[in-house]
């Protein structure tokens, strides 16, 4: 105690000494609170703080004795300027810092339909808290890179994608008012529990993909829902059946896919090939992608993929499988498409309200063999959904680390690998 | 020749003895003419016709002299049942076989807007013709994967992709009437005169970006139109400076992108960084994302890039030089888009349209790190168009061989490598 | 007939032109013979010489009349120069081109020890045949990148490494005289019997696995070996299980591996870890490379891994296994490896020597997770034995691919997916 | 202050009661010395602790005031076992943890050459310390997973391979008496200011290498020595001109390579390919992996590449200019090699030893597009040398980061293409 007294002494001399020969000192006092010792980011304020260019006072710290009992610490930040100090306090501010004295958050009006004001608050997609009225409120469906929307009469908050705005809403605008919660660090002792910044295919796969079916398990049982993700990879490679029966096995409740996947599961019912492949032979069919595009036709023809189930032309695989077990598919449409089929969503800023929309509930994410579809879901979860990325290209889990999904799991194997691994592990017998 | 004679005298006898023991032998005559040697079709059909279980005669070949001369061959096709005959010229047509004696193409009617009948004639992105009324007819638009829509009445056809069709129109069902033009091997000795099928990091990339150069600034100067559809690493490696200047200097026509290189091109001149990256410092900027964001509001607010050219805000940079250039361009969304800008088309089938619709005229297409880009380009791109895949991953120009493009060149380095190479081989000094 | 007749007069007629315009032309006869059609060896030949800038006649063509029955065709090449002639007689002679009414083959003594003559034969990894005295004979021990030892008073050729030979040993110059058979396509229809070139992860990997397995139980019961290289990723990814059962199953019988797979191996025996992940959580053990080098340090006290077992110290895992099943075990040592333990043959031209003389009677070689073995292993290879190369990096295969071991087999996927998937195909039950 | 005073003692408080409740704790005092705020070490510690089970009082703590002005904390650590109590100080001990009190390292004889003691300490890459006699030494040549030799008499202390432990020197066991220094954090605001744990290909490179290139600049004028470690990918891709241009204009001192790597830089002064690619017009030559061995075949019978140089028969390129300029090379064979040169290495621990021996005054080192050398040469550096990765393939520079070389700059790029743009950087001109 009394190292850290003489400590902070001496560091308030040497500030007073620089602030007296370079001139007025810029400060503010920000607080942190919650698990900053055990997730690191009292060590990342304070190291922000130094690496651009300030300088600090740790003026009061109070560290839980347990895991669970959360900390805090007052920290006076000092800089040379007001553009640093604000520079710093922009920074500091997605690791949970809170400005001491704090006043409620600025609102202003989006100027005009989709548009928000010029300095609108980016959310993060940790849990966020507005000061409004003098009183903390959660920000409601919080999501990365969207506006905030408040309602301060009703005391109501809530994330905001840019082109869903009308004219006149009140929008979060600075950074004054807004605090963020860092994410505890789960208290299970599984995969989830650690953050890897590494992805690496030299990882054991199987004690990973145990701690999923686990939770998979756990969430089916308890009412939680599990969203699947994935790119047609999972046909052409062989994770069809293992998908099918994990779906017919009340595992998947969302699933997020493109026209392809749709249309290469349902021509392998069809005519048994994938893309060209026959499956049960994994070789080329001459000019086989014909049975894809004939198979879109057909579903075409029918009206959608609900009807191709219900009419019985369809009666096996994933697609049969959601339509029966209820499963809340959100197919997106791109430009690689052939057809489409009709179930497709073709509008981009449709599709992704829609898969929006399909979140709630959502206690475990798993996003396989598409890129496109990782980082969209990606995007648009919570930090608290734990995620899992499988990709046999490293660069796709690197990715969605990349983009602020700090607390996924990044697994590099085929996508059938995994889907088979994973079912067996939940009772599958191939 | 006696030689050919004897050989082929030998096979008859045998064929027929073959007959003569297990029954009736089924058999059809084709046609095969062009450059059936020189770029292994012959060899490539027969080859075919064993695999799939079907034995040969020989009976008609003429070997053109030169390089240009075209050869042609006569082949009588014997199979053990109907079917097997049926896939074994199935599976030949693609090579540019055609039925002897063969009568028009059969045409049935839509039986829906947006179906084609259950038995149409997929299509190649080789150059294709139509028997109708006795008469050999250009497929007009020729692209992968579509069906041919037929007026029989005015001798016209051309590819139609399955969402456009309208009920009643003529579409081509089976095979017969229809004869595909293998590709003739480019006379230039350059790289795209040259079918490889491996892809590889170790290859030397400083000759292949010759050629490719020298093709540019033929079609520069011939009034021809080089395609770029790239993606966001573009601006996040550094290589927005080397394709401004192409853009600039006239060696870029049309436009391929997504809502984020375009977003990330604007936010490098409003800002500095791309999607958190100071762009000359090379490290994270805390919380950069943001400026994406901002940028995306500040475009939307002004109504799209070319206001925000025209207006002044945005002076520099890739979108800047196309609204100076009138580059073609089109942007098409994904459901992983912030905003999206204005310019963006949201709607896939819109986006694949016009991009079909900005291709007439392209005689070059570099498809630069952008998965779904290169995918989607490829399948709309006829085979005619020598095209460049560039990408950090192996996997993608693999993709797009596998997909039927087998004429793309690929190149296994970075986007930014390439672009800065290749402009410097144009005269860029940066 | 009639057509092929003036085809070639029409031929001859244009290539006399030539010659008479320009002066001499350079011509030879050269004979192909085999399943030339078939394998796609005529039209490949005919369009290498048209590539090189040659032109040919087709004097004489036999064309078999089954897929099993070989053809043959006689070729005049002409070119316009002496040096452009040999050239082109260099680049055909690997589809199997000899010369006709060619000589004995060129000797000429080894100038030094570990040096050939400078204008040696390098040898393809084809059956190859020499012309000695006038009769053709095997080149045994064919491999890929040697030269020819020729003993002509005993009538034998072997192909030896360049530091194998010993001064004034007789080594085949040229190319004169040299035969080089090209490989019939296996006339099984199995995964083996396509020559694919491009390797890709979008491919049912199930029904090649199920080829593999039906192979290696050929194999097994008859008497067969089977080889399998590996590297450390096995252990790391969880493939130690299953590798080792198909070892105790008596399903491989050549191990090529380096200190490393051998050391964590044992380290997940004593420790449980491998490179400081415990193979049973999935999470890293903090410090827990020490256990790797703390495994090396014991087998280095008790004298090597044979001891180990011996002694009681090492019951379990894929070393273990290779002792009790009397596995050829080569490992080669590499500037990486700590240690290493003293099995280790750490001199690499040993170790490849080593290598050399475990490949007698192997007939299916698994290369998995390891480029450095996958590609040393594939250059010993000669081309008859069929290859399988997996890895989660499509480089590796493509690589293999590169460097001419084109009937190699790519799988993308982990090291540790595929083991348990061959293992459960062969009847292991984790 | 106040604040902490009763933060701890509720700390305090409260482990109290849980032993009181439970039994028995164990306990230890350990202390933390440097930059442990800057670079996250203490909070790392704190993390660790809790994570294994363990629970902590900070009893003192000093924070220097500036970034240059170290650190202090005394933490006392309770377990609840005499085990967990060691796993927890092992754990923290490579963070620079030390114990208080300490007494002198212990130290035992090696059992036999090439053995360690049984319990002996494992180096981590950091600066290490010994307290030997009451007084704490450096170790010597601190390298990786090596052993640590004393002279207790001397005073000297230096890290040891296994291999080269002769019987009955002194080595340290255990961890009592060790100190590791945790690295302070590079002053220079550059690319190795940064620990960067995530490698990706879509990150600026430009900057990264203007920082790289100042850094070699310097080295050069202040006698400092630049390492490249390189493979054969150089040559193919197009990097020869330019690295050749580095080592004429003394910016590189060491390089560590195989046989392939020098082997292609001789064929492509010699015949103008690499491996069978003609280098100025990108395409294969047929047959063209004779001239790689031709070349090998001709230094061999001139005895190697200095003689080469010398005689005058190889002028250009990479390996001429080593020998111009008196490079250090170190070749190391593989299993891969075809002949090899004379003057490659063939033992790999005699080639680990030649490599070890070059380090020395290397300021800086460049890793380039060989898995092999880099990973086998971020084994040997100590971690206070930068560390630049470059690979196409991201899975390197990922690896390396796995094995602790955590200071590693990762770039995902092909090699040609930063030797490229690195020379020029530094003023070539092509």
């Amino acid at each position: 105690m009394q190292g850290l007294a003489c400590g902070l002494a001496h560091r308030g001399c040497s500030i007073s000494r620089v602030g007296w020969y370079y001139g007025v000192m810029y400060r503010e006092t920000i607080l942190l609170e919650g698990h900053i010792i055990d997730s690191l980011i009292l060590a990342k304020v304070l190291d922000t703080i130094l690496m651009m260019g300030g300088t600090f006072d740790l003026s009061d710290v109070r560290i839980g004795a347990t895991r669970e009992e959360p900390s805090r610490a007052k920290i006076v930040v000092r800089a040379g300027s007001a553009g640093q100090l604000a520079d710093i306090l922009k920074a500091v501010q997605p690791h949970g810092a809170t400005i001491e004295g704090e006043g409620d958050c600025a609102l202003a009006p989006a100027p005009a339909d989709g548009v928000f004001p010029d300095t609108f608050y980016a959310t993060t997609h940790l849990p966020t808290q507005l000061r409004v009225k003098g009183r903390w409120i959660d920000v409601e469906a919080i999501e990365m890179d969207l506006g905030i929307r408040v309602d301060p009469e009703q005391g109501i908050a809530g994330a905001v994608p840019m082109n869903e705005v009308r004219r006149g809403e009140l929008i979060v605008t600075g950074r004054g008012g807004v605090r963020v919660l860092p994410l505890e660090r789960p208290r299970e002792r599984d995969v989830f529990g650690f953050m890897e910044s590494q992805v690496s295919a030299e990882r054991p796969h199987g004690p990973i993909i145990v701690d999923i079916a686990r939770r998979m398990r756990e969430l089916r049982d308890g009412g939680g829902k599990v969203l699947l993700a994935g790119g047609p990879a999972i046909i052409h490679a062989g994770g069809r059946e293992p998908l099918t029966w994990l779906i017919d096995s009340g595992y998947i409740h969302v699933l997020f896919c493109g026209n392809a996947l749709a249309a290469h599961d349902i021509e392998a019912h069809l005519f048994g090939t994938s893309l060209g492949y026959r499956l049960s032979a994994g070789r080329p069919v001459p000019h086989g992608h014909e049975h894809h595009l004939r198979t879109i036709n057909r579903i075409r023809a029918l009206g959608g993929i609900r009807q191709a189930v219900e009419s019985g032309l369809v009666t096996d695989g994933i697609m049969a499988a959601c339509v029966r077990r209820g499963v809340h598919v959100v197919m997106a449409g791109t430009i690689r498409d052939d057809g489409p089929l009709p179930d497709t969503i073709t509008d981009s800023v449709q599709a992704q309200a829609a898969m929006r929309s399909a979140l709630p509930g959502v206690g475990l994410a798993l996003l396989v063999a598409s890129t496109l579809h990782a980082v969209a879901t990606g995007n648009l979860l919570p930090a608290t959904v734990p995620t899992v990325c499988v990709d046999v290209n490293p660069a796709v889990p690197t990715k969605l680390a990349d983009r602020g999904s700090f607390q996924a799991v990044g697994l590099v194997m085929d996508a059938a690998s995994f889907l088979r691994e994973l079912a067996r592990e939940l009772g599958w017998k191939p």
